[in-house]
């Protein structure tokens, strides 16, 4: 069962019986039993909706938050503004959740000091990538300049160093994206792995499989491997089973979901000059009020506020 | 002509001679020569959207950034998280934004200090409603006591003596929600409009337009009126033109697409274990980078950083 | 020993081992066996300096941390600023802090929404006073409308449901500052007691302790006593060790030494047109590098970013 | 006279009649007249004790407000906090604001996301440093990696390009703090006043002004200069007048100020065990209410929530 994600810091009995975040994470990411599965939540919203549809663990995507508040994927949100971003998320399910922390924002000492929040935040994990600030977003442009392998692995000591156990820490490689080849990719997994990470993202924009299955392979499962099949989406997940990665990234469905509907109700109240039409599309109030969980707040009133009612 | 709303803060000719936001929708929502309709947004993604689309002026809407932060709307959420939510709006589209401010968060001098961090912001416009704090959202429940005639009055003339023409000052009344009849709503529509308003939002949460027609009709156009048909969305807005009726506000309608469209794929995705299926209805990465900007950040790169590429 | 704020979040076997910050503050507040002091801090740096003076325990002052931001305390500061000020005050030392909470930012549901925000920063306990929202600080002018007893009493029994043991939970009673009388002091206090609270804070403004020590004696410690002698300076702490007060919070002195030595600076350096003469009377640039610990990041330095140096 | 920060955003007739802040810190920075003084500010309290006392503009210095906040001076804090600290600044004062920006915070689009970010706040100028990201603050230790010349000009283009004259910009150059030398401080002077800056300031870290002086022989007044005299604060400001200096800034005398009397005054309390003694030498609660002008909430008071007393 999952434990509410503040639980960690019941200071009763409970404090040391229930699971942290980081423990529910880790059950999930860092097992080789089943595959995993972790959807894209990039605001309190849609995390609730996850939760509600039966998703067991969430995705903080940096594009998707980045895009919501009308950011470019460039590091142009502050850490601050992503450490709100998931403490909105993380305080709207119990679901464990897995932050897109970039490169850490920065050198070790950012990147330790963005774990830290994370953390305080109810955070049950943090992928860092090997890339430069201000990174790019892999999936568009031609520019990703790779960091320096001992520098970003300074990186990744000094998350380990800082929390621990308190959060799951995930290397994510960009090797591929950056065109150096499966050599270097392996070759930076290995040092990840020497420098703390509790598992491997290994990042491709193929429109197959192919990359990461070939890692995969050559890996040999020294730790779990996490992959994000935003572009080679027609390979079955059967193929990862297979492969026994660890977890499947579902990494900005809800967000782009969320626009097509967007646009289309947009264009469709402009056209039909009215919402009649649109109306059965749409959620209900009622559902909003339900997912927000408005009922709790009438119980509540009903006990703190109108008590003699 | 539209004009950028940081427009405004320009020191050189041009600040004398765009048009201000405020400018932008009083043109709008002050007009009785056409009907204007307001798109909601709670993000600086749902604002691009809209703004793609079509709309002229926007609506800040407290219900969709409430549940966007995963709060309810009962001023969970502070009056901070509301100016940073509409900074995130009013940074990504070029439109005119009117803020839905509640009661203005306290008393006059919350209100006060609500309507200079909006103007700060580049909002065009805020609409108090007579509520007291904290609210109940006006769709649901029972409870919506109304504050005081007199003491709502004084926090309309605070805002107006501290922004004057530099935001457009929407009175909304919630008189026929709490239930206090017609002859109420008109005696606080006179006394909102003596205390400095620029426009009477009348709400009402009945299924058909009645109750703002026949306020409409006794108010007789001291001041436009702005209407919310979220519950009596039936009405044909030929009924509105008709009544010279100002602006109608699609109040949450992107929210609510949203939420459809992100449990409908949600669900699918769990069903169907992939995503495959599902690519087809959602936006393409290319329309999320379009929407953004991503090509005005690549014309930047090559001028700014690789100038001799 | 004191433990670190953040080490309740660890989830190693030192999680059940060290002492959450809840309980150190509980060991000094809920004590009889001696007088416990609380020193002021509105920022990090304040926090750091009570901390390296040898003060146990950190008073988070809403006077204190409005005046820093250029607020009049009278919940111009949204909650959400309160709960960043408190953020870097408990960052910045190891010190446990009661947070002043004012009314709570509200009713019940926003002083839950408060507290479970507190607790995630790591604050130790919170204050809660019988005021309405907006409140006015108790020292200035003479309008202190009090809270009707039964809906305060909800909103502490709502934050002792919500955060239990986690923070404690200190009933502020202003029902002398609001000229109220002693008997209807008492009456809350036994009202706030069968809520929940862990302690009472007694407020008066009186230039004498007269009105403390007699609420003290007619209470007889049916919970601790905790006051705030900012007008009755005088007396001196062996009245209160005397009367078996348990804490005594000096609530603003940092921030007043502060702004009288900004003054004076300014004034100087102004009429001396220069700074050679004030730098005898001002914190060496050593002693900023020493109280921010540089010397921890020069050592991080040397041992992620230039381990080959 | 000096407008008032906000007044730039007027609509009305004022908005084309009154100084915008970046015009009325141009006459100071960029006057060859007189000699300007920019004294620190780090927070709403320094800035309003800064202007009481008479200065006519404020430094938000990057070094004072990391040390409030608890912060060491290597891009810890977030651009969104710098941010929001120079809004309470501003919003503090009727002053012109001058940021020290660091380096931007990144590349050419972090640079001018800052600068339009503090333009929207109210600022009046930004100071921006030919420093990597993260900067090491330059008093510090012995690594202070120069930006490539025309990267960093790069950085400066894009705010020019972005702020136009709606806020003054300042190129700082470190080069003298990182050993490079004079005749790399003049080039890169050259190169920047190129890229549109409107004013070098040139930093230092020597006991005496030799280097500041020598440079500004050599530069010949192609721009206005700015100093720092932190460190070689023994040189009268005569010889800065001699040298045609256009401005001086009082870097951090307040933040030290402050800690100075934090430190006397919090040993002093647990060595006096009371506050009896320091009473004198601290700000009285008067002062306090007077800073922050609760006269005039009392005035607001009652000419809008009780009109009628």
């Amino acid at each position: 069962m999952k434990s509410k994600p503040q639980s960690v810091l019941a200071n009763g009995p409970d404090r040391c019986t229930t699971s942290s975040p980081a423990e529910v994470l880790r059950a999930q990411v860092c097992s080789n039993l089943e595959l995993s599965f972790l959807m894209e939540a990039h605001d309190g919203l849609s995390a609730a909706i996850a939760e509600r549809a039966g998703f067991k663990g969430l995705w903080a995507s940096g594009l998707s938050i980045a895009s919501s508040l009308g950011y470019r994927d460039v590091n142009e949100a502050s850490w601050c503004q992503l450490v709100d971003a998931v403490e909105r998320i993380v305080d709207s399910s119990k679901l464990p959740v897995l932050v897109d922390g970039d490169g850490g924002f920065g050198n070790f000492n950012n990147a330790r000091l963005l774990a830290r929040k994370l953390r305080q935040r109810g955070a049950a994990g943090v992928a860092l990538e090997d890339s430069c600030f201000p990174k790019m977003n892999s999936l568009i442009g031609d520019r990703h300049p790779l960091a320096d392998i001992h520098e970003f692995s300074g990186r990744l000591r000094a998350v380990k160093d800082t929390v621990a156990e308190d959060l799951v820490l995930v290397a994510r490689i960009e090797a591929l994206i950056a065109g150096h080849g499966m050599d270097e990719a392996i070759l930076r997994a290995h040092a990840y792995a020497d420098a703390g990470a509790d598992a491997i993202l290994i990042h491709s924009r193929k429109s197959t499989a192919d990359e990461v299955l070939s890692f995969t392979r050559t890996w040999q499962s020294r730790l779990p491997v996490v992959i994000v099949p935003t572009t080679y989406y027609r390979t079955p997940v059967s193929a990862y089973r297979n492969a026994r990665i660890s977890t499947v990234i579902w990494a900005n469905h809800s967000v782009r979901a969320a626009i097509a509907a967007m646009q289309q109700i947009c264009r469709r109240i402009i056209a039909e000059e009215g919402v009649a039409g649109i109306e059965p599309n749409i959620a209900t109030l009622d559902e909003v009020f339900e997912l927000l969980r408005y009922d709790e707040l009438a119980r509540a009133d009903a006990r703190y506020l109108h008590p003699l009612d």
